[in-house]
């Protein structure tokens, strides 16, 4: 399951090398998932309403070619795990010819208000999953 | 009363005109104020811990030269008001050669922990005073 | 002459209060202006790619009201006053409701590849306004 | 080889979560380098003055405890490789008590004025290598 987020590179997110910081892709791949979320029907301020912080555990990201200020970008987000500890994202990131200019993953764990790690509820992880379709 | 704060220019504060972009300046003059507070002893962790919250009500901002990577410099920070409702920072920021390179000014609200504009309760605003001296 | 730019208050701009983070602002009304340029039919990179830097010599900004992650705004972009060296805009806020949640302004200086204040020539100023329709 | 830095949490740099957003970490590694870099005394100003453009091709980050604001931090940069077309470092993120809170890596490639991939110039290379001591 993946879901397209439309971005433009602004021109804050640029650096002196003329070109988006490296910086900048991980706020990128946040936008993504939580595009992708709304997207699905479980806005991600309706988890934290809930008691549930996704912290992000894990993020890997590789560059494959710069962009610019103005240029406007493709997030592709697709989910690649749900779980009730642990839920995993892909990105890939395309210009306006659909080429690939930087991909990324990142992993998640669940934490409770009191910030420790904690699972998922079975109603809650099951109400999530219907709208995921899994 | 102020205090000096040291800062360098980050890479990912610049732009692509190669110079400090224009919206990292605010978070200059706030880690000058966060380090103004902390140095006369009530840092301002210690105001959320009492349940007030500071909110930037207004920023004003002058740039007068470009900053670029790896430029030190230091921040001057002024408490210009202090008052239980309201209280006013101003700023300048010098370059390495004590020049003035931007100024700015700070207008904050004291909010509480549900949201609402409030007044710093007498015996904290009392508390606070003693360690600004004024 | 004004133009809307629709943004959504991303999870990285918040802050530890809740609420979008001040120096969010002062980026948002460069997407704004960003945006009006592009919607009249001269993007900014065009200026760049002509040998003009416009750089910020003086932003102002009142907030309102919080803004939260997700919230979708309107920044209303005016041109106030456009000159050969000097260059003025002001940016209201709007929430979904369409009430005012901040407003500023900014002043606007032209550069040369070399750094040195300059004004734009007769034939580009022209060209702008043209497009500006002023 | 390694270098330590310190820092402290900023404000700006935190989130709604009440903690350090994910996107300062890797701010934090190239701060990291960055003062590796000044220290042995081949500052990164130089290696673009000489005309070598250094950009990340590859990020990854573990976050293993969440950061707070004002919280100091010591950023240890290690040279993990350093090749004329490649440069690695790691970096391990350490609270007050010196407990790992954060690690990861970076990969860097060479880019001439030109945008394109290039190797360092022998005796540029062999120039910085003195410094490293390796």
């Amino acid at each position: 399951m993946e879901h397209c987020t439309t971005i433009r590179v602004r021109y804050a997110e640029t650096d002196a090398q003329g070109i988006a910081h490296h910086a900048g892709y991980p706020v990128w791949f946040e936008e993504g998932r939580s595009d992708f979320l709304r997207k699905v029907g479980v806005p991600y301020s309706q988890w934290e309403a809930a008691g549930y912080f996704v912290v992000v555990a894990d993020l890997h990201c590789r560059y494959l070619t710069a962009m610019r200020y103005e240029q406007q970008l493709t997030i592709v987000t697709r989910l690649e795990r749900f779980r009730k500890r642990v839920i995993d994202f892909s990105y890939q990131v395309l210009d306006e010819q659909q080429a690939i200019v930087a991909a990324g993953e990142t992993q998640h764990l669940i934490i409770n208000a009191n910030g420790r790690i904690t699972a998922l509820a079975d109603d809650f992880y099951q109400h999530i999953r219907r709208y995921l379709g899994v």
